[in-house]
């Protein structure tokens, strides 16, 4: 069954980490406001899928997203001041028409024909089922303020090595000069990424509002050797 | 010369392996009916570009496919209780005004053009050539049942390393326990992923009707060493 | 902002060489002619992202291309009979509500709202710069060609290991028989793909006009150990 062929599809990315929700919860929560209003986000990092996890819908931000009830959405639903979270109930299988629950490819089978619906405005997220007030949280902990210092994780590694943390711009030191430890390494918070030669480490706080720890023309993640979830503390350095 | 500036275009993948258009086949075969009828699809997975192999156009399942005659479309044909099969002729690379057939990039400048005109709807596959009744047929042997035995192959290998093989759920053994044979090991064939730890093997029929041998949250094909290609083998166990 | 959500977006790449803006340059001026006059080209290949580097606008062919200037562009302004190249004036970012200038990810926050713009027609190329005479040029040496031999370098390595070159057809010495030099090899230039056998060297004019070192049903670049910017010649064979 064609739902909505009419509908304009991107492909925000496939080439995100399987098996762990917070890389694409981070990077949805960074990408949906380039998308206009009543968009319908769909995101599936899934390692319970035929599992009894739920599926959420979250109407925020005058956005709609539907994930798996793991810890994807909670940075997006976090971020909203007054997020509606729903989650599917089961009497809409049979109602939209849907694969049975226990199939194993949900974003084909399930996530994909509701979204078809919700952006033909044939349903509404309260056509999908009841609101809740509880969900699975978030897969990290927040980041950790201790005076002046504040630790967090690696949460994702770019295309080009460079290591995206969680640590927020606002959490930051109020001091004129910091340090990042990641991997052993003490590495020097700047500002941009001006006077760094290749080869050179350099920290700073990215596109995206977050700490990232980069090398110039190369890889930190190799050059460090660091993977995801990697600890990540940045302190006022007194000198 | 643009044919048909507002075609819409999905790109459904281009991470199949090159030289083997069993994959190519397998895939498509599962895919289009997730189109609308009246989509044309073209696919290039094509080791012979630039010989003499001939170019197929295949009107089936109410929707029209290209591709090489090179066993790429026998999965399409096969299934199709009426399938319309034709060969381009030479006269058409004259009157669309097409590259020459000496040309090594037919994607681009044969397959490409004939499918805008197509979809255009100014021609149809009655003008590009004469219907054939001969063809390449498909690379794979059909798996072979003998009493309560079915064998076939590894057909491709997914993003989560996940094997998957062109044994049919139809084919199966009807038996209340069945197990897979490859690479050396003995997997229990279970209905679905549930009871599975991370790091156990397991075989299933999966979201596309044939069976797969995975790994929970972990790589099959790195575990078990195995490729494109590779014997399966399932049956029924008498215990 | 979302400045134009009805814009038709073609991702041509995301699998170009990070850091080398040479091949993104050879791709863009090899492909935009298969897009309908008018469109607007983003390429942000870009080391010098954060520094005083420009931001070119070219009106040429019919069509408009934005880059960083750092060469990028060098291979479609020299095919141009009348290129206008304009550079990105301060002003704009005020003007068009861009990001300030110290914006890390360039791509998102200031080539794509331009390019927006320019494509829903509320702004023209005059209205971002001036125009300027001096640019960037290549990073390639253009060829050279002395006597019956021709000599450049590897551009780009495609999905199969085919060695891309910068030679163009009407460079190549004007002999019956020519044979070609890279990495300490001799490989037979041949018109066409014809006559050779899986895992035989071959060199001939590719689909996009320049010699081409590939290896049936393999990789050349794996087998010979080459790399992008290795040089290659062509030389005419005496025998």
């Amino acid at each position: 069954m064609v739902r909505h062929p009419a509908v304009r599809i991107v492909d925000l990315t496939h080439e995100i980490l399987a098996h762990w929700p917070a890389e694409a919860g981070f990077w949805l929560a960074r990408s949906f406001r380039y998308f206009p209003t009543g968009s319908v986000h769909v995101a599936v990092v899934d390692p319970g899928v035929g599992s009894a996890r739920g599926i959420l819908i979250v109407a925020a931000h005058e956005h709609v997203f539907l994930a798996p009830d793991n810890g994807l959405l909670a940075d997006v639903i976090d971020a909203a001041s007054s997020p509606q979270v729903r989650r599917l109930a089961p009497e809409a299988f049979g109602r939209l028409k849907l694969a049975t629950p226990s199939a194993t490819f949900h974003g084909r089978d399930v996530f994909a024909p509701i979204a078809a619906e919700l952006a033909a405005g044939r349903i509404t997220p309260g056509d999908l089922g009841p609101r809740v007030e509880e969900w699975i949280p978030g897969w990290l902990d927040a980041p950790l303020v201790a005076g002046d210092q504040v630790s967090g994780q690696v949460v994702t590694i770019d295309h080009f090595g460079n290591l995206i943390t969680n640590i927020e711009s606002r959490l930051l030191p109020q001091a004129p000069h910091s340090v990042v430890l990641v991997g052993g390494q003490s590495i020097v918070l700047r500002r941009t990424y001006a006077d760094v030669r290749p080869g050179d480490y350099l920290a700073l706080v990215n596109s995206f509002g977050v700490v990232e720890i980069a090398r110039a023309e190369r890889s930190a993640a190799e050059g460090l050797g660091i993977a995801r979830g990697a600890p990540v503390t940045v302190s006022a350095r007194h000198s």
